[in-house]
């Protein structure tokens, strides 16, 4: 029979020495366990010697424990009465000074409706997580403005009695233009997770990329996927590659995950102050809490701190493989996985064409800032797409170009889709979907950019995706800023020698 | 002698098996009705067993009831002594925070203080229905502000001791170059109505067009029209085309109606959220609260609902058709009215070239983005006038162009004409001075926007509006956001392909 | 003896049968007077049976009285002592909510301090006065952030020891480079009036336009003038040329008057609601108010009112000839004066090259919208400079090209002497400093003005303000905005045509 | 044995007859040195009578005492115990409202943090100080919105395992490629001074440009410095050139200082009115505070004031001399030094390419508009980069091109660089730093800029500051907004003629 401990027991181990957490009502030795983990040892001892659970609990995939633990590091069970009162944070309770009513599911009629709903419902520290982007928000900012800054070109006397908002991704079949981009932690939105996510993408025949770092298995989303079905599974390259290698095989097994998305936008953190400050309030953070929005590493204790400034935001880091290269890291993944292979984070038209260059291994590209979460000042989606259009149109014609960012309006999505993207990606909207209401929230998400993308089509005269052109778009306030060649001679040197470069 | 029955009786009965409304004190069994209903018989159902005739009146011209219903459907009155007392909404007691104080017609010095006192008069729900527009109001404030936008560069040493700003419309004179744009539901702002309007018009010598949804029957608003007084007559086609086709031979015995003005640039409608958000206030929305604005159907019940989504809304719509086509809907009008047809909601250059082709069937075209409240982000009319001035200017020349939204200032009215329209549609404003004094507060709105485009007619030193041009206005920093031909060879295309396309 | 009256008698004359004011202790009738008012009537009867003295003081120059009425108008003198106790106005009271301490003159460090200051020192009446521009004060505002959009482009390396402001205007040589523009009703701001302005310009050696409005004489306000003070002294032509004429001739004795500013940028009144609010709120209006700013008839009464919509405006506007062309107007005043002439208001490159034509009779010119109070989106004065540099440059060769509007500070003067102004004019600056502090006040704007316009000439590296160019400054911000030929043809053809036309 | 005072005798000694002064606990007759006292007399007469150290303490370095007065003036002790109670300025207490609690230095995560922390921190007059600039501040603020305009263009697929951020300024090896400007009066923010901040440099290894006016004399500054850590001196030149030769020779005594920074862009000083009127509010302003910011002569005293208008200015400003030129200032620099020379304050390209020519003199160049103090609307220094890049690329390949002004963010200071500016100045930001908290504040300035920097390469693909180019940004929203030439003609013939003007 396990031994049972109580809490003052617990705490007397919270040091590097001896280090004990509670987890799951039981107890846990993890001092050996220290060096190892991919969040630093500091992130843990800051939880040791009280229960961890709910902080451990949203952002790790069942499995992990054991993944990671030997048998012999669990203890014995926690004496439950021993436990201290939980207390309320105090920080949550007057997060938006005066109570505000919170509105229902079908109240929201917009996507700014649901990150509302959600923020007044989920924990600062979530809501930290979710809104944060890189410095001063300017590339989140500018990610949603620069499609305000395009106009529509409604024409007049065309048929719009039927109107079919379905397209392909890679030759699949979806019903909607826009897809769920890979994004972690979904369970610390609501306990329905990335599965809840799963269920609503069903219902709208929307494609959904699982993240790398997601809170429930890639099996436990996928389970129960409708036939047709479609998820693509998002893959951040382990320093430790065979990590990698044995993810892809496993990924190989599940047949709903039609190719892999390969990251690229955030080699490194980008710099998060929102998620910062809201870390300094609440101030336990737990392990895997180091990746987030779609996966990458957290910037968090990249921080400087004073006495230890860089050893955690290193430790943190470990496990994230920044000596990625166009030369050795597409040829390894060929070796690991017959999937064809998406890019994810293209901001320039250079590596545009370059990725181009990849096909057929390479099938498509996701043009994307990292929803401004990487470099701030970053440019949005938008203008990468009309750098493309500008310098290798061709890029268009040989892969498939999606992009995600900023997206919060069906009259975005259309615009995206006339400057020449395939698809859409969605990356805070189903997160705070699932915060403002588990599984019904992401329908609703789903179900209200559905409509807006139809009515934005119908108001166009356009009956189907593919005839959305350039004709039905003004983007010359967007095109004036878009990049112009720096020194032309330079950026012309550069065109030429692209391919040398490979 | 009629029954009578007490408000218990009638209250039994509200269910799709069987369903009676209270209507100017008589009791209506509407259940056969249901499923013919243009608007839906939700709507209906939620005022089933209630006294409807405040939400009813002022949005049905005076006929409809006898049209719609069999006389076996009236079964006879009401006995008022069993209606319960009438409440007043607490919501439109607080709708503006504090009491302020309502400003008078004469202190109302421009339209917005016209607004200002409309908004303070009106109900909330009228509010909802006349301020909304598409999505973010982002074409809604771009109508105004490129007005702003526009300079004005006034002349010297011109004798302008006379001014007059009378001019043509269709070859018949007018005292002013704006005109009333076709506005649905004028009795929501006050019992005058489109009939009030009428007289404001006659006073000061202004065409009206009048809604296919007006309030009050054709018939009426003309009633007593002033010799050489103008009128145009709007047209949403309907699916049955039959119907609009006896409209057609109505309006063709109104000598005071000059043209038909064919409306495009609703097919379906636009996503109005203020008008949502009111009717989740005042829940009880009436039949044809449906059709809005310059007539179009309201974006209402098309806003995705858990349950029924999109079935209010099909059925809501029901009754426009939006299958209508250069090739077939032109011809088909000319059987069946001889009136000269004006095409409104153009939004782009080809198709004000695709019009003037279809001279002189079609003599005038309204360029409008259906006052921002169709596709959000829609151009405003300005930006499609220069379009038109920069690929297509014999379009000027061929058929008369004029221009509505945003209007606010007569030297806005300058500035569209200084461009080329040859008149400027008013759509908001003369309701919001219905709300605002009814007949009274419409004669204000034309007295201050005819002095006000005096004044300024007279500070550039013009006497005649056909003096107005391009010479009067430095357009320059709308230029540079003109649509500028997408990829150049596709505009180039459609513009060589335009009349094969006929 | 005198007759003398009581309060209570005098107010049985209030009508236009028999009207009665009270004027200087004296009781006056003015009824015979009524239809020649050049302010019409109305203003008269609102004071009717009143003491006016307080009105009509501020803004008649002496004898003003003497000139207009018989000597048996002034029926005798009026009991003081029946007269009613004054009241001071609640509106003036609250005018700034809570009280706030006002800036003593030493402590105003720039023109904003002044205007504050001034705005908490004079009446309601006289602020909406000073304040109000036209519509909706587009142009106000973009006459001054135009100038902040103009970045200099200091040089280093430069001896800047020695630093002179002085020039020459018209051959007449100045203190500075700016000038005070003609503003009416200075009595309005301080008793000090045109006089007070006068003397703190020969304190620092500058230029004053007199007003055709002053509400002193032009024998009054150039009394005891420096040798070498230069005045102008500006005209507005009244449709009885004979008074114009009898002005010319009056002007031609005063030695230091060099040359007639000839106003032509408000042939009618712009629309000033802030002037037009205030009246509403102090309701009684006096004759002269009419005449506003720089002299221009005040739109107060054109504003439409329900009875009498014009009536009043025509009345008001009846003294100024709206009706002076290039052919006929110079050629009469070069009969009446041989004194320079200078033109004011001219807002097109097209008008100044028309100037031109017109030397040596015309000297110079002021570029001007009127401080933003005629035509509301009229353009800037820098943008008609823009517009000479572009079309026609040899303009600023021929005849001095002076421009007014929008100065805040010593940049802003260096800016438009860069840019090829001669001379800069300044408007609504002396009046808030003389309410601010009478004569002490105005010599607080010339004294920071001149300071701050030697810092930025010495940090420029300029000594002289011969040597100021476009080298200077960078107005690209700005010249993207300027006019651009509208449809170009039309442009070059006006051009073309340009001579023919005088 | 000394003579001791009581404080009512020093009071009786208060004006230009008898002036004394009480200085660390000494009593000092001033009256013969108040017509040579570089700030003019009127700032001792205001403190005349009183104990001036805390006024006089934090601006004059160690030894000017002794420096400026025969021992005959110190006249004896003064008797504490007389010395009035000391009194918290009121002002100070409420200076920012209600009580808000400072961040910790840790808790600062950026440069806003750090300026938020040290405005609670240190006292109103040098809060006003540091934080004032020219005017209107339009500058300043440009300084750096120009830099949120540029965008950056990250790459994909680049190993970014190692980043370096080190670089060399004029062949010195140093860890940064950002520096600390020469900044007067660091004991104003905190006692650790200017050497503080130096400790803080050598730290991370980066470069300190002392000011000419610092708070400390240049050993005290050095002392202590790392080997290999660099220092630039600040030289502003003196009327009385003798003074400066005498500096530069002890200058050449110290070999952490390996050049001459010779400071340009304010040969009179700017209008700073957030200086002024913190004057107002705490009016004991003691000499050297005439010196501000990197070391220019403040705008205090040229403020005009009602009686000695320009009085005290002039003999502020008496020190430095306003007559240097190309011709005869560098030469006479030769032969003083032969340290090479860097000139800071070059705002055009003209001046730039003129630089370039005297190499290998003129060492390098620091593009700078004195961050905004100078003249207001200069133009940041992107503004003069890429100017130079326009018209003379060749000057960045023949000398040094630094610039400062505006750098917030790491993002910032890598867009600099990327445009070819080969160091970037911090201005403000360590003197905040030093108010937040002594060294530890400058540190954690050093800090978070250092690894925001690091970020900003790695997210480029950027391993090495040699690799950043232009290709990493875009520019365009600025480039349009760059000096364009003018009439180009005059552009061209001043390019022409550079030459020959040396």
């Amino acid at each position: 029979m396990a031994k049972t401990f109580t809490y003052d027991e617990v705490q007397q181990h919270r040091s590097a020495e001896s280090c004990w957490v509670i987890l799951y009502g039981n107890v846990y030795d993890v001092t050996s366990f220290l060096p190892s983990h991919p969040g630093g040892s500091k992130i843990i001892l800051q939880l040791a010697g009280t229960d961890a659970t709910e902080e451990y609990d949203p952002i790790h995939p069942p499995g992990t424990l054991e993944e990671s633990l030997p048998e012999s590091a669990k203890l014995g069970k926690i004496d439950e009465n021993t436990l201290p009162a939980e207390e309320k944070s105090p920080a949550e309770d007057t997060k938006n000074g005066q109570e505000q009513e919170i509105m229902s599911i079908p109240e929201c009629l917009n996507l700014d409706d649901i990150e509302q709903a959600a923020t007044q419902k989920i924990s600062r520290k979530a809501w930290g997580y979710y809104y944060s982007a890189g410095d001063d928000l300017i590339s989140k900012t500018l990610n949603n403005t620069v499609y305000q800054n395009i106009l529509l070109r409604p024409r007049i006397f065309v048929d719009c009695t039927n109107c079919d908002t379905s397209t392909t991704f890679l030759g699949h079949k979806v019903s909607v233009p826009f897809f769920v981009s890979p994004a972690a932690m979904a369970r610390l939105a609501h306990p329905d997770g990335e599965h809840g996510i799963a269920e609503a993408c069903a219902k709208y025949g929307a494609m959904q990329l699982i993240s790398n770092n997601a809170s429930q298995t890639p099996e436990q989303v996928v389970a129960g996927a409708q036939p047709g079905q479609v998820f693509g599974w998002q893959l951040y390259v382990q320093t430790d590659r065979k990590k990698s290698e044995d993810m892809l095989a496993r990924i190989q097994k599940l047949p709903a995950v039609k190719f892999i998305c390969l990251t690229l936008d955030a080699p490194v953190p980008g710099k998060r102050e929102h998620d910062e400050r809201t870390k300094n309030v609440a101030s336990n953070l737990p392990v895997r809490s180091a990746v987030m929005g779609d996966g990458s590493p957290s910037a968090a204790s990249t921080t400087p701190e004073p006495e230890s400034s860089g050893g955690v935001g290193k430790a943190l880091f470990a496990g994230t493989a920044p000596d990625l290269t166009w030369k050795t890291t597409l040829p390894w993944l060929a070796k690991h996985t017959n999937l064809p292979i998406v890019l994810k984070g293209l901001q320039t038209h250079e590596d545009a064409y370059l990725a181009s260059l990849h096909a057929p291994q390479v099938k498509g590209i996701i043009l994307s800032n990292h929803g401004g979460r990487a470099a701030d000042t970053a440019p949005p989606a938008v203008h990468t797409l009309l750098e493309i259009r500008k310098y290798c149109p061709s890029v268009l014609d040989r892969i498939e170009v999606w992009v995600d960012g900023g997206i919060r309006r069906g009259t975005d999505v259309v615009k995206a889709l006339a400057l020449g993207a395939k698809g859409v990606g969605l990356g805070r909207a189903p997160l705070f979907g699932l915060g403002a209401g588990g599984r019904e929230g992401v329908e609703r998400v789903l179900e209200i950019l559905k409509a807006e993308t139809e009515t934005a089509m119908r108001l166009l005269g356009v009956g189907r995706v593919s005839e959305l052109g350039l004709r039905h778009v003004n983007a010359r306030k967007v095109e004036r800023d878009v990049f112009d060649g720096g020194d032309g001679l330079e950026g012309l040197a550069e065109r030429v020698a692209l391919k040398s470069r490979l």
